[in-house]
């Protein structure tokens, strides 16, 4: 039995949880703050079979996938008059930890 | 030494919680979301001495059971008309991780 | 790798936070109720290679050494009427886990 920890960021947490639901997997998510790739992250409890861990990040992998996006921002360059312009940032990306369990129990 | 995650339901986390202080243990309650139970669970970390396990796990147990309840329940069977009438739910259980620790210290 | 699993008072949680950040630590910080030290915690996660640890270890516990403070306390002394006087509190101090790593991932 392995503990899986996966930090992803808000964006992505809903379809992390999802694929890994619908592969059978049982999730817990924690409410995080700031962090390991941006404020806004979720960490993930993922209990799952040694043969399972693989297929787990795969998944998570698949559903957090590092992509930038334009979003607008806006900038004021005189006092008073605004100008709006479109930014690139970098969205996604998981921070996975697998640790072992020593003792695993449904009560 | 151990740490102990469990997760149990938000209805039993107060009790689980108080009677794991009450026997010495020392508990962190994370907020959790979703999960493996359902929908409202509470992510419980408990440190502790190899040799107090069993007994954490015992008192885990002991209140967080499996039981059904009757809960009411509403439903429209026809154009702004409803019924009300009960509905059985599982609720309770526990999920438990038990992981080595290295190294436990207290600052 | 190890992960190290550090509960602080939530007072000290943001310069824990910022000076394991400067020394290049990756922190991920849980929202915790009560706990180990006392309500108002904060649980941290921090993933470091092995021979980080210990100064890892020895941040959080810089920033979050035990102190006593004087906070200012009110109690009814008779009906109606009431006396603010000083009170000492321990405030600070950390719990830390240091848990083996089997696999790290950043995807
Ligand atoms: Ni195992
Ligand atoms: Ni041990
Ligand atoms: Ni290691």
């Amino acid at each position: 039995m392995k503990l899986i920890l996966a930090i992803v960021s808000n964006d992505d947490s809903s379809s992390v949880s999802s694929a890994l639901t619908k592969a059978n997997f049982q999730v817990t998510r924690l409410a995080t703050t700031g962090g390991f790739l941006r404020a806004g992250n979720t960490t993930m409890i993922v209990g799952t079979d040694d043969d399972k861990v693989d297929q787990a990040i795969e998944i998570i992998g698949n559903e957090s996938k590092r992509r930038t996006e334009i979003v607008p921002s806006t900038a004021s360059y005189d006092i008073g008059r605004y100008a709006s312009f479109p930014v690139e940032v970098q969205v996604g990306g998981a921070t996975i930890f697998v640790l072992d369990v020593e003792k695993f129990l449904k009560l």
